[in-house]
């Protein structure tokens, strides 16, 4: 692929450092004849999108196999000729999954439907959709401002998404189905993506009736990111009944649907709805346990051993949260966003989603509450004190870093006068924040730290033992990394601590 | 018993009717005086509270019995000598269960107890106090006014706990274990009851320690009503080792701990903070999902099917809740109330609960919308209009009417001039709203009605046959008892229908 590139047009470098060229119109023109070469006669899917749905969907789609084990699809994957995007392609023809996840099966997937199945390849050329007879839509679609204070605030990329579609409302063919897995405001696909669609298409003068679907995605980063798609239940609707019979009949195809039989909604707007409620969900139940886990702190109260007695009550109470350091991840900074705005842009109703918006708001304060700790312990002064902060990414043992609250902490505490390294060996560069350091070197970092904040309860720190904390430390434990065995060992040893939601180690004066 | 009482000291009516005189101070101490008898050389537990949890605890714990079957404990229910409270002591010694209840367990332990087992009864003497190796605590504690606006007007009367408690103090054996039931606000064991009998005792002269724990209740009305003691997860914490220690013997004498394991604390603190934690998650919960109602209403979603939907995610969606008529019961309408109350009176803490009271504030003014969408029906004037309301009790197939939501939507729709009749099979007397007309029967209601309220899905409603309704009717269905074939063919015939969480109804004109 490399020699169909022409520098001239940019160049694109992949989180690894690893740089693709941009190819010019005429080597991209060359490539694509290629491609299409391939997909001759084959039953074509195209994933518009390869970011971190889309990029996966595309690997699924390509494991698909018929009753005597042949790919279904020859499955090609579009994004933009961009610098900041063109990576992606360069990277999943290279046969190289594009984002990095410490999913194995990923990685196998790509490698595979790249080489030896030979149905599964990247373009940056739009006339990829004019061999599909199924396009997926996995494009972003993200809001200005996460940290809105009003509803009237929030704005959303709608005319991004609206580009998008109308691309492929350009060049589909008038029988493919269009199915959008995309995260968008309810509403989006009825009033925004069929009227484009419809737009482009007459102007074609096509008039078959367009088949569109929607399905959204539940992928979860992490050793089992594959399996998300392709063992997860899956909830999709049409905008009528050949578009849902489509979209059934596609999603079957490389869902595991056996297991995880398919959920049908009675329209887009339903199952749009769903998505974002499902994250809503889980965004308020995290803002609640954070209400409390201020309440036990003061009352001293252990909440982590609280929330563990209620979530044997299966059924009502086991998904209750633990306390923590923050809530990060693409979808559940946001999606609650996209409910209110569709509610005002797309059905003029003035209902405000009081609840649900007071949740985001707290999530997005979170880490800040650890910080307060910190700072606590530090008589209230950061200025010039060696911080360490341990973990970056969002989740536990995965390197997403993606709207991370360690951004939001690290921010705060360098306005605060402190000195940040940042430890986190699951993320190799924190894409977000590249001016801050990051160490590898984790004892090496305990040592010339005068504080540590364990932000992510990876794996990693659970295993540190008494003598990596060599000189007296202030010791925030956002993540229940420390039992209270620990703890006292550590306070006895000079150092001094605060938990979140560990009210019981301030009445037992770890903190002094 | 009838004949040791003396109705010069007035009549206490039981909610079937039945009148117990109250007994003189005479007729009590010669009750007494038996009741002392059989219980010499057995060891007795008595239970402070005659209402819903504590006649249950008591049949549960009578019904304990050792390693060759005989009765462990002699069991003494106590509660006031009132009109208001005495028949409950009356009953019971009837061998009757003082809560009319579907679980006809309840009724069988209380019969075989005070029959042939022989091992429970009930006083108005504080004496009882004198006899018992264990006093369990399960008075009522209530909030003056569940619909306060702000956090500072909320009053508990914690005077009438420290009363009840003193009782005990003035009165229990130096070495017996005090075990508090309530649902108290946490903090109240340690900062409120502790020192109340530690004054008590102080003035009797007792030097010994005092056993003191919590051990919240999980009781549950409906036909597990005593499985949801004897068979359910329970919590507890000591003051002290040696309390924990007695409680955790005494609770693993009559709960099925090979299946639920107890679970301990650290003090009771936490687990007073539980109980009221885990109940404030189920009212956050269920307000959550109201905000979304609306929502879906107003963009034509059926929110029913998209959260069933949802719920197959296992472990952290499936306890989403269902759009509904209104929450109700002792618990989840004031129990968040306590959590505010003892922040800031006993932990002198001014954090103000924001999710949480609102959500309380949601629920309680929840079924004002199912009234909304009563009067959209009827043109915005509901003067005059013959409505049927059925359901009020707060659960399907069960009684109990305790803070039912039906009481806040009867008490506005007579605001709005409208005639109210109502149904509920479950509930034989409506004891909050008395003057409201209470019919049985429900066919001929539904022909005298002009419109129709299902406010709970009491399986009665479910069966109900088109034929049923008879004239056309302004219906609305807050509990899904109506399913769309069944709703599509009632507007057929005449009907007008809304649903809350039923968009789809209205998309389909079926309100017109």
């Amino acid at each position: 692929m490399a020699s169909l590139i022409d520098i001239k047009s940019g160049v694109s470098v992949a989180p690894d450092g690893v740089a693709y060229p941009v190819p010019s119109l005429e080597e991209g023109a060359a490539h694509f004849a290629l491609l299409a070469g391939r997909a001759a006669g084959r039953r074509v899917v195209v994933v518009q999108g390869l970011g971190f749905v889309g990029s996966a969907v595309a690997a699924a789609v390509a494991a698909a196999r018929d009753a005597v084990g042949q790919p279904l699809y020859f499955v090609i994957g579009v994004d933009l000729p961009t610098p900041s995007a063109y990576w992606k392609i360069g990277k999943l023809n290279e046969g190289c999954a594009p984002i990095a996840s410490p999913d194995a099966e990923f990685d196998r997937l790509v490698a595979l439907g790249v080489g030896e199945a030979g149905n599964l390849c990247a373009t940056s050329d739009e006339r990829a959709y004019e061999l599909a007879e199924a396009i997926v839509i996995d494009v972003h679609l993200d809001v200005l401002d996460r940290a809105v204070a009003s509803a009237a605030e929030i704005e959303v990329n709608i005319a991004g998404l609206e580009a998008a579609v109308r691309v492929v409302g350009r060049r589909m063919r008038p029988e493919a189905l269009v199915l959008v897995e995309t995260t968008v405001p309810f509403g989006a696909c009825e009033r925004v993506i069929l009227p484009a669609l419809r737009r482009e298409r007459e102007q074609r003068g096509l008039v078959e009736p367009l088949l569109l679907a929607h399905a959204y995605e539940r992928v979860m980063p992490g050793p089992r990111y594959l399996d998300s798609i392709r063992r997860f239940w899956r909830t999709f609707s049409g905008i009528d009944e050949p578009s849902a019979a489509r979209a059934r009949v596609f999603l079957d195809s490389f869902i595991d649907t056996a297991a995880f039989p398919l959920c049908e909604l009675e329209d887009p707007v339903a199952s749009e709805m769903a998505k974002i409620l499902e994250n809503s969900y889980r965004a308020a139940n995290i803002a609640f346990i954070h209400e409390w886990t201020l309440l036990a702190e003061r009352a001293g109260v252990n909440l982590w051993a609280v929330v563990d007695s209620i979530r044997v009550r299966q059924g009502t109470h086991d998904n209750m949260r633990y306390p923590g350091f923050g809530v990060g991840g693409y979808c559940l900074t946001k999606d609650s966003l996209l409910a209110q705005w569709a509610a005002r842009h797309l059905f003029q109703d003035d209902h405000r989603l009081a609840v649900t918006l007071e949740a985001l708001r707290i999530n997005h304060l979170m880490p800040l509450h650890t910080l307060a700790l910190l700072r606590e312990l530090a008589g209230g002064d950061l200025r010039g004190k060696r911080v360490l902060v341990c973990g970056v990414s969002y989740l536990p043992d995965v390197g997403d870093t993606r709207h991370s609250p360690t951004e939001i902490f690290v921010d705060e505490l360098a306005r605060a006068g402190a000195g940040i390294v940042v430890h986190d060996s699951c993320v190799r560069t924190w894409e977000e924040r590249p001016h801050v350091t990051l160490t590898s070197d984790l004892r090496a970092a305990l040592r010339n730290a005068e504080a540590v904040v364990f932000a992510v309860p990876h794996t990693e720190y659970r295993q540190l033992q008494p003598g990596d904390f060599p000189a007296p430390l202030l010791l925030v434990d956002a993540g229940n990394l420390l039992d209270d065995a620990g703890a006292a060992a550590l306070h006895a040893a000079g150092h001094r601590l605060l938990g979140v939601g560990k009210g019981h180690w301030r009445k037992r004066g770890y903190h002094s």
